[in-house]
């Protein structure tokens, strides 16, 4: 076998889970995932197509009709792109997941020996494909700062040279809940343009954002962009429509690249099932009877665990503007895979492991506040207290 | 983007598809999918678990219980496997269709400048994968003799040295409908133990299989081979249970492999839907009740199309002991893939050009008689020889 796939890290999320295999009275908040069924209209979509008997291959690229759903949602959400023109239906691929997704556009840009940079803490995977694909992989880390994870645009900037094949960014950022600005944004692909840089956005995320906003959803790189930009745009159905365990994704690409897609679509899934696709038309068809209430929701979980957590003595932790995560710093030096195994053990919570995400996010922890009963979320932070109280710092 | 995508070919097959976009008089025999829809009962278990509200996120590995029933199916079919111990669920990934398990196998097994060794003629995807990951291919050819494509074993044996990391090997095989014997299978796995070479073994078309056998399949690498060997078999939902659409596939591989496996899942698609497993495993549970009258009636196809063609003057063909394709030559020169276009457009035939699946097929054919209407098989043939009487060689 390959080193670099044996090498690859095994997932410290899952560890800390396996941790709490048997034990019935954990409460779990470490999976990027939240606790409510997809809505009884998708399932039904999905339902309807299998009673239809739409049970064959389908187009590599996706149905016609929702990748033309999914131009127009896009359009909608960031009139800007390509100087008003919007997003075309021939710049979009229906892809096996948002991670899916991202795997598709580093095979397509990431030769062996490339350069990839890559801002951390991140979710683990953005920077495994890089590696599986045989980049070379160079982090630039976001700085805590009063609980906050921020970014050093000039380091970042400084980190991407004419050999950086591709800057892999994700924000809203999974674990650090850190956004990026459109001012931001205009900077690093005025760079990039100038190395040649690609730029892989995972903006998956971009739904879930409290702060005020036009098109309710976080600054995109759609905002600054044109179609011909070296950029790819990666989305999912997972959180804003309640979908995770539906495996369906998009991803926005410039027109030169949809061939390319296409071939790489077939070599890796052929395509995505149809009735899982009627499933994705339904949702964004009505989109406004699910995300909306989702993302009030969230909002209602961050607002009610936030300040709780900000209230336990010495924890380090800042609101969050985007994402589904509080990721904070404990009063309690050592290792946080071994603090979380602990959590699961002692008090019964099960949280995500910072150095999952960075070696530099070491000491911190991520909570994934996506609960439908928010009563939970009020339990966990007592659990954690408790916790607390019987190892002070 | 990277040169090696951009030189991936296109399918030819979806070139002589397109070919027919807006003509419904068109009799399509060129993708490799039966037209008949998914039982109801296999399509009720995933409606059922929809309705359950089983839409979360799975394990990497898929849900244990359909592990353990391949595990199960595959020691039915294979009891002589590992020296009679069968396979053990722990060997079992659940992936989102063949060509996705063929693809992990692939990142698993293939460096940068790896040599990769493939017979053909072969699925293009399989030798496309390789290319993706960076892999150098060799390829050795299966010979035409009599209108049936025969493998040259010391030819194959002498191409695969101590320098070739893996063997890609499709049998029975698309498009020639070519098998492997069991001998043949004990001198390859041989001689790779000798090399150290890994073989990747597409045995997808192993329950369609026309010649007599103890358990109604054909010869596998499984029937020979220990759990310890350097071997992956890809499997596939597809057609023995007429699923194409639901993308479920599986591999068996090495114990110690299948840490790497569950990353690999995980940075690709993550998991394949819940409900999707739930089919597979009301599938398998019945499979009594599919996988034989599938394969009696693709026999009854087979039994049909093949003399009528081999009737037409000039033409080469075998009888094919395995798949649900019959290759053969046209006593017509030319490019494959401008006939296959010309029947499109002169004749209302849809088939796929040779040369989709090696150089060296070009001026053959292949025609998936996966046909649940046997008089549709007819009428092609009946278009064919019109068309050859207008076009003598």
């Amino acid at each position: 076998m390959r080193s670099a796939i044996l090498n690859l890290e095994e997932s410290k999320i899952r560890e800390v889970a396996n941790a709490g295999i048997g034990r019935s009275d954990v409460l779990a908040f470490w999976f990027g995932e939240s606790d409510e069924v997809t809505p009884d209209f998708i399932r039904q979509a999905a339902i309807d197509s299998l009673n239809h008997g739409e049970t064959f291959y389908a187009h590599n690229m996706g149905l016609p009709y929702l990748r033309e759903g999914l131009a127009r949602a896009m359009t909608l959400k960031h009139p800007q792109h390509d100087a008003g023109g919007g997003v075309h239906a021939d710049r979009v691929a229906v892809t096996s997941g948002g991670v899916n997704a991202l795997m598709l556009a580093v095979q397509a840009l990431v030769d062996p020996g490339d350069e990839v940079v890559a801002v951390t803490p991140v979710w683990p995977n953005l920077t495994a494909q890089a590696l599986i694909m045989g980049g070379t992989l160079r982090t630039v880390s976001l700085k805590p700062k009063d609980g906050a994870w921020t970014l050093d645009l000039d380091a970042l900037l400084a980190a991407i040279t004419p050999t950086t094949k591709l800057l892999i960014i994700n924000a809203p950022n999974n674990p650090t809940g850190w956004t990026l600005e459109p001012d931001e944004q205009r900077a690093i692909l005025a760079h990039c343009r100038k190395t040649g840089t690609w730029i892989l956005a995972d903006e998956v995320y971009e739904n879930l954002y409290y702060a005020p906003s036009e098109h309710a959803c976080a600054p995109s790189f759609l905002d600054q962009s044109t179609a011909e930009d070296r950029l790819v745009v990666v989305h999912s159905f997972s959180k804003s429509y309640l979908m995770t365990g539906w495996r369906l994704g998009w991803l926005i690409m410039p027109p030169a690249m949809t061939g390319s897609m296409g071939k790489l679509i077939e070599f890796n899934t052929s395509c995505a099932p149809v009735f899982v696709q009627r499933a994705g038309i339904a949702a964004l068809e009505r989109a406004d009877e699910v995300t909306p209430r989702v993302v009030a929701h969230l909002k209602a979980c961050r607002d009610a665990l936030v300040p709780e957590l900000q209230a336990l003595h010495g924890l380090e932790l800042a609101m969050p503007k985007g994402g589904m995560y509080a990721f904070f710093k404990l009063p309690v030096a050592g290792d946080s895979l071994a603090i979380a195994k602990r959590l699961v053990q002692e008090a019964g919570l099960g949280l995500a492991p910072g150095n999952a995400f960075a070696p530099e996010a070491n000491g911190w922890l991520r909570w994934c506040f996506a609960s439908k009963d928010i009563a939970r979320l009020h339990l966990g932070v007592e659990r954690l207290k408790g916790w607390l109280e019987k190892n002070p710092a």
